[in-house]
Parts: structure tokens; C-alpha cells; sequence
């Protein structure tokens, strides 16, 4: 018997080709076989942006989401089917590089394969450029400096919840903004925040935006947007 | 008169080569003028993550900083001269990529020449590899899932802010250990949480490690060490 594969999470950053590290595309080159998370539709936001590197004849698994009526349920359904196919691979001795959008462990899907597959099988990380700090980069301000405190948090939690938190940081950035932007706009003019906020959309894709809370609550945003604040000047 | 240079913040990576973008490699080819950061022997960390692929012949300038008796202001002089010295070529018309290690925005000192030039230049910035998510990528583990709230905070902090900040987190990231661990450990006990944590030194690097909190305590940590937690299994 053959030695196992080693399973290979791989961050490609949040869209530009470019944000792409190099040893990402070492290891998507060299991996025998990728598998990528893709919508319904077969599309994988996470496969595009590495598409042009991509050997011909690399056997892929397409990992199908349902990201509509997505509940936990049938997320853990496509988790373990993913699993399982990934698995026949490295018992056969192949490495498998799992191709995830951001970094595979900051609030990443790779966290689902890695949990059921871990504990089996040698496994490698290679970490991508996050929303956040593309996010940042577009809006050409800082995260965090120095001894700041950085809270990083969904908008979809309570606005009790989101309220505490934000009040217990210096720096803060919400993720994940689409319908919940009402109501963290709320929780921010209370702590007078509203003005200092910058919300960036679709950061390292060609149409990527940066707005004002008040440009952002007349338009909307989709869900893939977040919100920067800091608090010291 | 010629049109100004471009501000062109440009983050390496935690330290590995191969953790650079394809981005940053084709700015520090493409900018004229190069400015890092480097300790009072003129070595600088960001510098030697991309010497490999620094034209011959580039202008470059190090920014020192007395890394030992930092104070605020000793710091503020340097990046004052630092400043003025970009600034002439950015008036020149010379574009000027200031490397940074790990993401220039992301506790990144870049922030202070942004603050000196970011009125008067045009800015971009070229997200880089954090340290944060090299250290997951090393240990393996996720930094954060699906709804959880992240608190990302320096171990600089007083004992009672971190205790504070910590029951309020579902993950954490602890920086720049050094010789506030045994205070981190003091509070990870009294919350639960000393089992789970691990502890990466010099992520990126090739004498990066993986440790336990037992582990680190007995050996001792250097400033360039982080700390993960995570509250659920």
C-alpha cells in the first residue's frame, strides 16, 4: 500500500489573479487532483481565479453548495460527499488541494473538509490574502495599529450582540454585510461611528467599490461586502 | 511639472518567499524606488523576503528604526525622515513601493507614512499574507468559522483588558508574545481555555514552530510569536 496523499488547503485570495501567492500556484500545479467548492450552476468563484493556471487533463471535484436554501443540513450533506471522494484520492497516495476563496481557515469553508478528513490524513495549509485586508487595501486605510484591540464579526448576529462587541473594540470589521447593513448602520450611529466607517464591495474583483455608510444604505450592498471602523483617528 | 508618484504600500508575506502575490512581485519590479524598513545593522526582514527579485540597480531607501529603544518618539523621527525622503521622488514622479512585512494595514507601520502622505499623494496598497493567518496555516487549525466573532489583540495589554476581552470572543488571536506569555497563560487558566491554545513562533519562517502553551511556557517565546484559541470544538 501506498503512502497517503496529503490533503492541501489552498487560499487564493479574494479574486484578483493577482493576489494570488506563488505557492499557491506551485502547489495547484503540481497537485494531481483539485477539488473546488461551486454554486448549483457548477460555478466556483474560487476555481476562476486560478482558472489560467490550471494544467490541462487535472482531475477535478467540484463540490456543489446549495447557497440558496443553504441550512446546516445540507451543507454537512455536500461536506461529507466532498469528504468522501477526497478521500478515495489520498488513499490511493494522491494529494488533494482544496481550492478556497480567502484564506481556508479565516471563516472558510476548508474548516468543514479538514474536521472530517484531519484526523486521517497528512495535511498541508498554504494561507491566502483575507477579505479583510483586501478590503482594507482598497480603502487605503489601516485594520489595526500598534496595541489596538481588533474585533472581526458577522453582521448577521443580534444587534444587542454586535452593539456589545463593537463597544469593546478600537478597531472593528464586519463581514458579511448585504440586509444586515440597516442595522449595523443603527448600532454605529449610537456609538458615533456612522461618520468614520468605510464599506467595501466585491474587494480584488474588477467592479470593487468603496462607499460611505450613507451611499451604502441608499444603494445596498451584497453580502459579500464589509465594513472597516476604527475609532482612534 | 510631471504628474506625482504613486504611494504604493507593498506587503511580503510573513516571511516565506513563496507567500508573496504575483502583484507585489510585479510592483517591486515595476517602482522605481524601493523603501523598507530595517533594524540599526540595516538589515531589513521585508527586504529579504524579495531580494530574489529586486532588479540590480533599483533606488532603494531603508527606513531605520532603533528596534531596541523604540519610543514613540525616536519612531516618529525616523518615519518623519522617511517620509520627506519618499516624498521627494513621489514629487519627482517616481512611484515608491514600501515593502512591509506581512499586510501593510494589518498592524503595519506603513499606517504611519500613509498618515505623513496619504493627503498629498495618490495611494495604493497590495494586500499581503498576515502572520495571523500563517500561524493557522502552521497549526492547522481555523482562526474562525461561520458566525463567530473574532477578537484579535496584542499580549502588550494590560491583564484585566485581556481577560475582558477574551470571555467576550469565540476566537482569538493573541500578538507580539515575547515576554507577556506567562500573563497570557494567567488568563487563558482562569477562562478554560489553556488546553486549546497553540502557540506558533516565526510562521513563515524556516524554523517556524508549533507549540503548547505547557510547551512555550517552559521554553519561552520570542515577540514574533502568536497565539490561537478557540472556545468551540
Amino acid at each position: 500500500m501506498s503512502a497517503p496523499g496529503t490533503l492541501i488547503g489552498v487560499g487564493v485570495g479574494p479574486g484578483d489573479p493577482e493576489l494570488v501567492t506563488l505557492k499557491a500556484l506551485r502547489v495547484i500545479r503540481e497537485a494531481p487532483v483539485l477539488a473546488w467548492p461551486a454554486n448549483p450552476e457548477g460555478h466556483s468563484m474560487a476555481r476562476t481565479v486560478v482558472a489560467s493556471w490550471i494544467p490541462p487533463g487535472k482531475t477535478e471535484i467540484a463540490v456543489t453548495m446549495d447557497f440558496v436554501s443553504r441550512g446546516r443540513t445540507s451543507a454537512n450533506a455536500a461536506y461529507d460527499a466532498a469528504a468522501a471522494a477526497i478521500a478515495g484520492h489520498l488513499e490511493a497516495g494522491r494529494d488533494v488541494a482544496v481550492l478556497c476563496e480567502g484564506d481556508p481557515l479565516f471563516y472558510g469553508s476548508f474548516a468543514y473538509i479538514l474536521a472530517r478528513l484531519g484526523g486521517r490524513f497528512p495535511v498541508s495549509v498554504v494561507p491566502g490574502i483575507t477579505s479583510m485586508t483586501a478590503c482594507a487595501a482598497v480603502a487605503a486605510r489601516p485594520v489595526v495599529l500598534l496595541d489596538e484591540v481588533l474585533t472581526v464579526l458577522p453582521a448577521t448576529l443580534a444587534e444587542d450582540v454586535l452593539e456589545a462587541r463593537l463597544v469593546a473594540a478600537d478597531a472593528a470589521a464586519v463581514m458579511k454585510l448585504g440586509r444586515h447593513l440597516p442595522k449595523v448602520a443603527a448600532v454605529l450611529a449610537r456609538l458615533g461611528l456612522a461618520e468614520d466607517a468605510r464599506i467595501v464591495v466585491r474587494a480584488g474583483h474588477p467592479d470593487q467599490r468603496l462607499l460611505t455608510l450613507p451611499e451604502a444604505l441608499a444603494e445596498g450592498v451584497p453580502y459579500f461586502s464589509l465594513l472597516l471602523v476604527r475609532k482612534r483617528p
